[in-house]
């Protein structure tokens, strides 16, 4: 057993010699987060801080710097990491709303929910989109937006998913970024479940502005998101937010003006955060972490092979965050039966979100182990047993 | 002292005597939130929640119904409590973005900070607005809105702010209501930091769309906001939504679709605020919250004068909520030097945000008792002898 895994303070199935009981014990979140973060990061929020006190601002200041490390930039270097209030989606409209000038077009990648999300995002905000779709199982291609923008000057900004949550596709941010920037148009990446864990070379793809999460590979709570960014690119974009709130760059002149947030912040997420940041370090920084998440998902990709089932993606272009099974080719499997029974015995998995193949989600982010896979696993396999499918 | 106090787990100033070292203890915060929390409330955010699990569904159900009930209502007579992802300028925000029509115009009601924040909301927003503007240290007046109501057929909406955090003022929301209704116009009420310790009697004032905030006087911690409107009034919004994130109607579907957030809510800060909102029933509910906040005003109001202070507000205007207070006239008084003695004593005051008159702020709101007030007058008492101010 990992010695981390002992401080966690939550559902340890395989052992159940564990005095705690069972109920005083969380479920095992095999979610693309909010997940199981570590006891010392939950922990890190039994404090109330006063948001315009000094001390919290000093700590506000050191999670921006440190968000900026874990990305292997610097604000010396012009660039900035700015947090806002809400989930990772009013991140990535921030940008949007406050980075696409009047005139400007935005053209959107798209394979998933997540990129449809973006879409539905520039619909609301009233800005002219292109979108270049795949399939759910087919990465982003450079080729098409190579010609799309060469045949259209007024696209100003392209925009993609790094990871799209929906299959756990990776989709190749830097070749596609080279094409963005051969043609000098603007780059905005949501890297919403991929930070953290999967390196990304700012430099090579391009990037003006990426988008993601702390309740992801960071290991944090929920309740803000963080952008990092040029600040010449957002600088330049004065005058263009279509909403106070989510106006990126008043958020960042606010840091500027007193350290504060200009409006409530989170308090004791950004507390939570602080510690996560913390452990992230512990364990090496993005290497680490990916290492880890790598070894969950080869485990769980094995044993679930092994139960006879088969993964939605081609191993190709599917990444370590999560991962999408087809549903088991027999009338007896019904998701909601297996998801409760599966939750019965503490461990909660997700349901799928492909539009086109009956699929379940398990993720391998958080604070989860290699032997919390093997617990899960085994946890499936009686389920498949109680529910009178064959394991092959 | 009072036994609530006794698990609260922060500083006590007031008790050297406690074995726990001074360094370990939180600060008070008399802040117009986020403020000191039980640490019981805290103490619930020790867990990790699936966002999409139904276990944590049934606690955002039951918290919206709470919500209502605080209120006085309840869905069963066409009212909704909806809870939104970021601070309480965003669910501020996300009303006017969702619920004003193309071609309507908002006359808002302004005497300070907050009243001024929603033109700014409506200037990026480019939706038409007029304002009503009074000084800061006088209430919202409802003859010029009748002239302006009956003269302007365009406005469609009136907005204001109940309890003015920038002085404490209370704007009569009962009395400005009923020229909107006699009207026939739209009602919305930033009630951010007087929902839960003011009674606010929805039908008499005619209110459609009420805002406010977990961290205020339902001494939840920060992390989201929530709407209390009627259905019919938001479900006539459709098609209206300038913002995706900030789409109330769309947050209305998503919760009765599946029961779910449409995106990641702040779970951490969910289970906080369950766990407050059954504190804040064991208290009595708005007249039990309400008298404790009272008993801190007076003891404040008392105690500041007998110490020379002057507060910026008329009696009669002034609420319980938050007190700002004049300046000493004096060139020995220094606020940054008066802030960090006291923040080292382990108080923490509130900054002034008044634009006519220097001034700072004291909060009596989040779980806060007199003996606190007591402790922290002695403590502005010490401060002011350190400084060489004399106390009359």
């Amino acid at each position: 057993m990992t010695p981390d895994a002992e401080t966690r303070g939550r559902f340890q199935p395989s052992e159940p010699q564990r005095r705690v009981p069972p109920a005083a014990r969380d479920k095992l979140l095999f979610t693309p987060g909010p997940l199981t973060t570590s006891f010392s990061v939950k922990q890190a929020m039994l404090h109330d801080a006063g948001s315009w006190h000094h001390e919290f601002n000093e700590k506000v200041n050191w999670v921006r710097d440190r968000i900026l490390r874990v990305a292997g930039l610097a604000r010396e270097t012009g660039w900035e990491a700015i947090l806002l209030q809400g989930s990772g989606t009013f991140g990535v409209e921030a940008v949007l709303a406050t980075c696409v000038p009047p005139k400007g077009t935005v053209a959107v990648l798209a394979n998933g929910a997540y990129g449809e999300r973006i879409v539905l995002m520039l619909q609301h905000l009233n800005i002219p989109h292109r979108v270049l779709r795949t399939a759910e199982n087919t990465p982003n291609e450079s080729e098409p937006l190579d010609q799309a923008l060469a045949a259209d000057p007024s696209i100003t900004h392209v925009a993609l998913v790094h990871c799209e949550t929906t299959t756990g596709l990776l989709n190749p941010i830097t070749e596609i970024g080279r094409v963005v920037k051969r043609h000098g148009r603007s780059y905005i990446v949501d890297a919403m479940s991929s930070f953290g864990a999967i390196p990304i070379d700012f430099a090579a793809a391009g990037i003006d502005f990426l988008v993601s999460s702390p309740n992801k590979c960071l290991e944090g709570v929920p309740g803000f998101s963080f952008v990092i960014c040029r600040r010449a690119a957002l600088l330049a974009c004065d005058g263009y937010a279509r909403s106070l709130s989510l106006n990126l760059l008043d958020q960042l002149k606010g840091f500027e003006k007193n350290g504060q947030f200009r409006y409530t912040p989170p308090t004791h997420a950004i507390l939570a955060f602080e510690q996560a940041l913390h452990e992230f370090e512990q364990e090496g920084g993005v290497a680490g972490r990916g290492t880890r998440y790598q070894q969950n998902h080869d485990t769980l990709l094995h044993g679930m092979a092994r139960l006879g089932f088969r993964p939605y993606l081609d191993p190709a272009v599917q990444s370590c965050v999560i991962s999408a099974f087809h549903y088991p080719d027999t009338e007896r499997f019904d998701f909601d039966v297996f998801y409760r029974r599966l939750s019965d015995k503490g461990f909660l998995i997700y349901p799928g979100k492909i539009s086109q193949a009956r699929t379940f989600r398990i993720g391998c982010i958080g604070r989860i182990f290699p032997s919390d896979i093997t617990a899960l696993l085994a946890a499936i396999g009686s389920v498949l047993n109680e529910m009178g499918i064959k394991v092959i």
